[in-house]
């Protein structure tokens, strides 16, 4: 169908106010935050369920390609509309329709800021734990797209664990309520789990019941600085071989601690070469007197230098601290390929052996740092341009031998971002025949025409 | 196919003590725990995923229904047989293959019954959460079956929290391996949430990775007597609301308090009519200075006795006397017909109130005690003999009253048990056109000639 068709047939079915085709609105609807660019023919902007109902049937009927956008803070090209057609964008539904301590739930549009709804959720007292690097930016509709994950996840497990109940609209229209404000729910087979994660490939989530919990009353960290990574790496079996769950236990490799030192100074932190955040929360009494045996534990265990930070500022302070890692990587003036491979959590030391030898064979600088309770550690390739070609060539062999080591520790090349475009190429090898059946075999029977964001990992 | 040849056949193909015909073994595999039975033609006594693969493919080849079984624990008939076939036991794959606390998981064949299970990991130092009230009995596939609950997954989270791998094999015998021994995965599907809480409609876990976490090093509790019920589901809600996450919230109405009284005697509780037990673990100074401030709270609250089990032998104690509860209502001579249903957690009281009218309309006593923090009620109805066929159609139509008011409610009809043939008169219901038709469409991809555990909520 051409744009015009398009145009026309879109806003006379949603409004016009609601559909565009100019220019500079395809374009910032054309990519996210990797490295892949495609337009599409028509951007709709949907308000309401029922336009995301008609513009699906719509699109059905005409075999239109449709990709759903959040915010579009998405790392791996997800919500890139390679097959141009519709982009339909979540943007607009950004209301949160209720907070309901007393069941224990929140309910929101797909297109709420995640940040905004942790704050919302503190102000009365509770909690919505998953805790995603982008969630000023990123939207609960792409954090469940992409099954996001965060640093608290270590104890409070990732966006699956607080999702209840779900609207999607199906790729025919129809649109499919499944759970609800209820805290056990075995009626039937996981909807919700299969929604969850499937990165937009099986139908528009629309509407989001989610579980949220008290709010901690404390937290507190300890930011602890050990001679070298294996010290760091063990003190994390200690820690949780002594009986402590953490809210976050953060580990930073010696590469990572050399550039934030080039950028904040030598001074920031003393002298040693891997850095480990312990983060705990709970009662204020349980918090203080924790801090306390994490202290005197991770001193037995090696660490040089540890600071306190007791409270909610000074645990805030070593947060942006840590945000830091991330920007001083950056003002090495490379391009960060941030690969957010998982390991078995035993495997960090080899993990970052295998970076060293990785950075010898190919000349390209591995920094690593990341989840180190969960084994999710970021492992970023630093090079000097993606998309120049030569570059992106020996960048992506690069991530060949990465994910092809990943896979042969029986470990994942995505625990966080998901597959996208940027995992597409080893996503066959990650699977398996088998899964790769299994997983063909669900879109067919939720997107038998193939319509869902097309030219993703599941192309038929 | 006749019996014979089945027994032939099959024999052939996983070898002739795997396999039998007998007719005890035959009728000790017709049932479960509810009150359908149909026997099976043959039993199968899978040893390996092989034999499991083998037998599968040899079903799909000649259509022939199987249904799998594990300790045969289940409370809704997931598990019988109803088209009769092969009963695919997976008693004699109980093994557990390792446990490994420097990974954070345990990896188990489906036949561990889940009490071995959390034992061998607490002698470690650490914890499998799921507590479903049968664990001693149990097996883990039969969990992951049915994705059971218990107390604790109000912070802990139900079955599925824990599942990070799964051995699948698939209806025509394939053998599906998804997840491992990580704790985030982004690739692909949920495809572990897809098979987990399936009751065996899907295909055959032979294989689980599972979460273990830190054991908490104390725990502690509260069993608190209220005047009234409502003053007990007030103290839930203030207790979440104070910041405060008990690792179980149990609530007790007073028919079961009165039964529990005739049985143990008038003086174990004193006067009161709503019992609310409050687990807490952690830390242990943090356990105690938080069983400080909760008692404090309940007292605020307006419980009229307070019992403090400040340790581990006092807890079970609280908790032996809780599970009494269940017994003295068996001893008023009545069928207990056990519905796990769930209301948004807000609702307790209307559901009280509903089933002391459900009692008056029916004559049917209705006794409610459970997992008050997530709202899943169990709402035991007492009739004399559910076998007998009025006393069925008159239980059978206060249970229609009481699911379609739970319906109303926004509630499940369901939330630990799953739906097998006790609920299948409701799931149309319960789930809608739309969901129904999703879940045929799944069904239809991964079993496309219906031969997994037919007859259930899924015909074709």
């Amino acid at each position: 169908m051409s744009q015009a068709s398009l145009l026309e047939r879109l806003s006379a079915i949603v409004g016009p106010d609601k559909v565009s085709v100019a220019s500079a609105v395809l374009e910032s609807h054309s990519t996210d935050k990797w490295y892949a660019s495609h337009p599409p023919d028509v951007v709709v902007f949907a308000e309401s369920t029922s336009d995301v109902s008609a513009v699906m049937k719509f699109a059905s009927e005409h075999r239109i390609p449709v990709t759903t956008r959040g915010a579009g803070y998405g790392y791996v090209g997800g919500c890139v509309p390679l097959h141009g057609g519709i982009v339909l964008s979540t943007a607009r539904m950004n209301r949160i329709l209720g907070i309901h301590p007393e069941d224990g739930v929140a309910i929101v549009q797909p297109g709420v800021i995640t940040g905004d709804l942790q704050k919302a959720a503190n102000d009365m007292g509770w909690e919505y734990p998953p805790d995603p690097a982008s969630l000023k930016d990123c939207s609960i509709g792409g954090n469940i797209a992409t099954n996001a994950g965060g640093p608290r996840c270590l104890k409070y497990g990732v966006t699956r664990s607080y999702v209840l109940g779900l609207e999607v609209v199906l790729a025919n229209g129809d649109v499919l309520r499944t759970g609800g404000r209820l805290h056990k729910n075995k009626t039937g087979f996981d909807l919700i789990g299969a929604f969850t994660g499937s990165e937009g490939l099986l139908g528009v989530v629309t509407e989001a019941t989610l579980r949220i919990i008290p709010k901690p009353a404390s937290r507190a960290m300890l930011a602890a600085i050990f001679p070298d990574f294996p010290m760091a790496a063990a003190a994390v079996q200690a820690i949780l071989n002594s009986g402590h769950l953490p809210s976050a236990l953060e580990i930073t490799d010696t590469f990572t601690l050399a550039a934030a030192r080039r950028k904040l100074g030598p001074d920031v932190f003393p002298e040693g070469n891997a850095h480990l955040i312990v983060e705990i929360d709970g009662r204020p009494a349980a918090v203080l007197s924790e801090l306390e045996e994490l202290h005197a534990l991770l001193l037995s265990l090696g660490a040089t230098f540890i600071e306190r930070a007791p409270d909610e500022a000074s645990c805030e302070r070593i947060w942006k601290l840590r945000r830091e890692f991330s920007f001083s990587l950056r003002d090495t003036g490379l391009t960060k390929l941030n690969e957010d491979i998982v390991v078995p959590r035993s495997k960090l030391v080899e993990l970052v052996n295998f970076a060293r030898g990785l950075e010898a064979e190919t000349g390209i600088a591995v920094a690593c740092f990341g989840h180190a309770g969960d084994g999710n550690i970021h492992t970023n390739l630093m090079v000097a341009d993606y998309q120049d070609p030569v570059i992106r060539t020996k960048a992506d062999a690069a991530l060949d031998l990465l994910f092809k080591w990943v896979l042969e520790q029986g470990g994942a090349i995505t625990g966080e971002h998901g597959v996208g475009i940027a995992k597409k190429p080893w996503i066959r090898q990650a699977l398996g025949e088998t899964s790769m059946a299994t997983h063909l075999a669900l879109k067919k029977a939720l997107d038998p025409q193939g319509i869902l964001n097309p030219g993703k990992f599941l192309d038929f």
